[in-house]
């Protein structure tokens, strides 16, 4: 029985999915403050117009270039493993798999929209790229991606992160990535923070909004600004990941996927994985999706469907999805990845259509998984992947129980060899399942129903 | 073209290759205090039997078991990779290959024996294994291996290193070992040296005695210890790199590589990738086989041939190698890996045969390569890795100076992303190329004329 399933360049997928191009009811506009539908044409200083039109593509396959697939060849296909150390210490009739996105040289899958959002902007002739990043995961995939295409890159790290994380401002800079601390005096944004707050630990807001705005001021307009999750352009570039694996499965001859889990930030990886079997899902098959999410950020279990913004100061159009109000700040769990009040809307329409389930999962389980895990697969999991490894397992448990061989299918979205401080505290048992404030999401919903309406209801999403 | 060769699990070479069995002249044996050879059951309380027949061993082929093909499947075969990247960036008539050996859930080499070394102690009844780790790659990947395997494992790290690198020991610890740091209040070595000097930074040789004290006085017998490098047995596990680039070149048509390269602390990822294609050299091929080495601790380069210890405090037997002496400290380089006074003796055997020509490399320019190296392929190099990289844009500028079509092959031993507070420094323009410190060296070379000699003239190595 072989352990792992891999593919030939020649064998890689020469389309991405598009899910739009499938969902039952159309997906809903993004809108701005004044309530009406944003156009693409509104975009146009943020991204550029190759990317715009993909954003609002409703076909359901889209042509991958040739040039970005000999970039993703350095490390796809990528692996789909079976988990088959890891069902032997469970007991377990189910089989598991996962996809193994941790073998790209960023760490994580998030160099698949990366390279493509590189390369489409320098087809666009664009020379510079802007973003921001948290724990600086998607700095170093973009910082990454520049390099290889390129592109010159910089990243707006929140300072406290930028402090507390220099290996990952290192990965940049090796990169040849220019890494600021945010807020910087490089932006008005960010000048006029530091004059009310010079001492500010930054946040994610602010590091988006000196972003757009480094982008949007270059005079030149040579420069444009990325987003790592969230977008349907981004969803689309991760859906290379699910494609593979069914070649992948198809070629060892298992042919029903019960059960397909992916753990859910803004939702890039989980869609990358989940969506073209979402696809089979629509036509009829039986499978379960599940997205999984921090218990104490539990934007699909707990939030409503409502327009809200995308980053936390409301300088992005307001987009429709589940959310927990863009002023919800999370517990510090040390899934960084997986802190987001929001999600990508195609995830959060799936889930109102009945094509996924999602299910949140507590701290302290997810790094027992992640132990488990790393003590009979071998890969130590980002904090973030854990919450994948723990359902999959709590699955797993299930399908025992039931005396049931069951085909479980997980998204291992990344390693966590720049995540190891999360495992000492949890070896010191200084860590907790961090309850949800409860209080706090009530206040941040409240303020929901102040937000800007969509001025009338539209068909199709632009 | 194709940029990476994949074998199938079913590829995977089923034998490991042995140089020992091909080297014109017979080994030497290594002696004890007394100037007499070792013999296998003076080495019993140290090592299991097993591995002690291996590193007696003169076949030319042993077979590989297929439990421990089972583990290594997990990442093995590796990719080969062609650089094509840093081809074009060099503007060079060459063809460079890359064997990715940072692959590995511990991101190196020193799986493949590591996961051998746990696997034949399992066997021989062993439960526990004890160990050293300097910068801490080798207990990492030891630990690994243990908690696949079902071994507990005892790592001594240097006290300043696990003071410094809080990473490595996390990696050690979700794997299930256990870290402790050196001196130790665990053995009477440890104890000793802490009474004289209680806030002693420790070292490799007070670790090497501690472990292999750890693992002779367990009344239980079910302890031993295990080494990374430098030994018979491990130059024998890392073969199985070579091996399978032999079959990927086959692959895709490459009858021919003009030049091996490969950078040697104790020689084990140099050994793994050049030994099999030194065969070929033995049986009249045309191949260049280049060790590189710090120009800061150039034991091939500089160091005579001669009997020393293996460690820094004169516990172990004495080796036939090439050595800078036991007691030279080399400069703090950040490729740890590679600052060792000596070097295994059938990596010493074969260049005093002419089998291998050493090139001693400048840390300035490793740190260059790296970094273009990363900015063209896109994979962070650790800065031990840099020294084989250095050396195949040495040649790839030469073929481009010549005009010839050349074939290079280097082992890319491991990535960097525990290692990037070197390439701060280098960025920082803090790094130099730190002079080898010749008055050290020459005092050090001079005590090695003090040490025993062999009683007498023998043939075959045991």
């Amino acid at each position: 029985m072989s352990i792992k399933v891999l593919l030939d360049e020649s064998e890689i997928p020469r389309q991405w999915y598009n899910l739009a191009a499938d969902l039952p009811t159309p997906m809903q506009p993004p809108i701005g403050p004044d309530g009406s539908p944003i156009t693409p044409d509104k975009l146009a200083p943020v991204f550029p117009m190759n990317l715009i039109e993909q954003e609002v593509c409703q076909d359901r396959w889209v042509d991958i270039p040739e040039e970005i697939l000999e970039i993703l060849y350095r490390w796809r296909p990528s692996p789909l493993r079976r988990a088959v150390f890891l069902e032997r210490a469970l007991g377990t009739p189910a089989r598991i798999y996962y996809k193994d996105e941790s073998v790209s040289p960023a760490g994580s899958h998030k160099p698949n929209t990366a390279v493509a959002q590189a390369w489409y902007n320098k087809q666009f002739g664009i020379e510079h790229l802007t973003t921001e990043t948290g724990a600086g995961q998607w700095g170093s995939a973009l910082s990454f991606a520049c390099a290889l295409v390129g592109l010159s890159c910089k990243v707006f790290m929140v300072r406290i992160s930028f402090d507390q994380k220099p290996y990952r401002r290192l990965m940049m800079e090796t990169w040849g990535g220019t890494c600021i601390a945010s807020p910087s005096r490089e932006t008005q944004a960010g000048r006029s923070i530091l004059e009310q707050d010079p001492d500010t630990p930054g946040s994610l807001g602010i590091a988006i909004s000196e972003a757009i705005e480094a982008a949007v001021s270059d005079p030149n307009g040579k420069t444009r600004y990325s987003l790592g999750s969230v977008l349907n352009h981004v969803m689309l570039h991760q859906t290379i990941i699910g494609l593979e694996t069914k070649k992948q499965l198809e070629k060892i001859g298992e042919k029903k996927v019960d059960v397909v889990i992916g753990c859910a930030g803004g939702g890039s990886n989980y869609a990358g994985l989940a969506f073209p079997f979402m696809a089979d899902k629509i036509a009829g098959a039986d499978i379960e999706i599940i997205p999984t999410e921090p218990s104490s950020c539990p934007t699909l279990t707990r939030g409503p469907f409502a327009y809200d913004y995308g980053d936390t100061v409301g300088m992005t159009p307001l987009l429709p999805m589940h959310t927990l109000g863009h002023t919800f700040v999370p517990p510090p769990i040390h899934a960084g990845g997986l802190r987001y009040h929001g999600i990508a809307p195609l995830v959060s329409q799936s889930v109102i259509e009945g094509l996924a389930t999602p299910r949140a999962m507590h701290q302290l389980e997810c790094y027992q998984a992640a132990v488990l895990f790393a003590r009979t697969e071998g890969v130590i999991p980002a904090p973030e992947t854990s919450h994948a490894i723990a359902c999959a397992i709590q699955e797993a448990e299930k399908a025992k129980q039931e005396g049931k061989e069951r085909t479980i299918l997980f998204n291992f979205s990344g390693h966590g060899l720049m995540d190891l401080v999360g495992y000492e505290k949890y070896f010191e048992g200084k860590l907790d399942d961090y309850p949800l404030p409860e209080e706090l999401m009530n206040k941040s919903l409240e303020a929901l129903k102040d937000l800007p309406k969509p001025k009338a209801a539209k068909s199709g999403r632009w």
